[in-house]
């Protein structure tokens, strides 16, 4: 009796490893939220677990600004061009691209930092990116939802206003957090053959590119996004409406003069 | 009775939910392989499961190049200062920015794309960083081994050369990957208070410093490559061997340059 016990936990286990993550494979971008809150705790702790992501040297070159306020959301708003999840949600998180904690601690030890320059920007981004996954695998898994806020390299300067972050400081995530009051559809993906490539970069044909996109074009989502929109195709929705040219170069510019003002590109002047 | 059972499977519940992903937080960086191959079926399952990663606008801006040819990762490993792992592990994935894919979707379907700038860079190397992220934690989860190379944005001409990667794809990150064939000692982080601030910023003094890098600080093996080194400080380990101004600055030159022949800045003729 007591061995088959033990064989029955032993097959418990066995479906916990199977379904490891299994939150994520069943992933949804989550924009409303119930009015319950994240505590602290649980905040803190997935927080601090998420420190596992390898990072450059060891340095941990990013910090997490928390906002809960909702004077500060309001503030954070126009920012990410008032999504309505910023001021909804309960916890926002901005992952920041951190030199100055390290920069500092340098100072403080004698040494001579080097770290005013693109190529910090660029270590301290990727520090910041893969913390800021983690921590959200985690918190799925946790069964709480989260949104991917594209809009913080937008307007990044409006952000570090808000937040007051100092020089070799620069956002480059946001996150709203809270417990799923919603369950959206799962978005489509395109098959991995068009993602991956072996031993060197295949570069796509035409009859390819039909192959890998046919399906998201057939969705009936998009079909109806392409007829409101009086556009001839999905991609003209991307490249006419959601991620214009135009818009990309001024925002591009945006950036840039704030990576200037942030001290990770030399200034102009 | 069966109230108390229901509590018991209560609290199993709970228990389950605090050991997900628990490889995660008992994370090491794996540079030793056992000779032993990561199925292709194995691989192609957690490359397609980690697509549930959020993307701008979906439109999935990343590709993976999968090395395993020997030749190729001897070409690759110079581009990473021949750290044996390139050579050694049997898998080696390069993520990589990828607007092309988009562009020449775009160009098929008569829309005219406008993703030749520094912002539509950032965007997809966040797409690629976070998917790359969420790949290496489902990785984990099965028990392979990772090794993240922060030396891809270094040299990044030599990986696009040697992947023959087109204009609007640019390398992000590196992994080697395979089965551990050793279990290494985790690895100090700085105390969670060190990485988060409430509503703002909040400055670093010079007392909190001292605080948060104290442990780093005075572990036997920083200790030690301090005395080797003959230096004072481990921060001047950092800043006069590791990753030196000079270094920053010509490698923030060779990126800029990378980018400017892959399309993502003005080109400065």
């Amino acid at each position: 009796m007591a061995k088959f016990t033990n064989l029955k936990i032993f097959d418990n286990f066995a479906i916990i490893k199977f379904s490891k993550m299994k939150n994520l494979t069943q992933r949804r971008t989550i924009r409303k939220y119930a009015d319950r809150k994240v505590s602290t705790d649980l905040l803190h702790q997935l927080l601090e677990q998420a420190e596992r992501t390898p990072t450059m040297g060891n340095l941990q070159l990013y910090s997490v600004i928390i906002t809960k306020d909702d004077q500060k959301k309001a503030q954070l708003s126009p920012a990410h061009f008032n999504q309505p999840m910023v001021k909804e949600a309960p916890v926002v998180l901005t992952f920041c691209a951190d030199f100055r904690r390290t920069t500092l601690w340098a100072k403080a030890r004698s040494a001579r930092p080097g770290y005013d320059n693109f190529l910090s920007f660029i270590n301290a981004a990727t520090d910041a990116l893969l913390y800021c996954q983690t921590f959200c695998n985690l918190a799925e898994e946790q069964g709480l939802g989260t949104c991917f806020l594209g809009t913080t390299v937008y307007m990044p300067q409006m952000i570090i206003d808000t937040l007051k972050l100092p020089k070799l400081v620069f956002p480059v995530a946001t996150i709203t957090l809270g417990w799923p009051a919603e369950s959206p559809a799962m978005t489509d993906r395109l098959p991995l053959e068009s993602i991956i490539h072996e031993e060197a970069y295949e570069d796509y044909t035409p009859e390819r590119i039909d192959e890998f996109y046919v399906t998201k074009e057939q969705l009936s989502e998009n079909r109806h996004f392409v007829e409101i929109n009086n556009k001839k195709t999905l991609a003209q929705i991307f490249t006419d409406i959601r991620y214009t040219k135009k818009d990309n170069e001024a925002m591009s510019e945006g950036m840039l003069k704030a990576l200037r003002t942030q001290g990770f590109l030399p200034s102009s002047d």
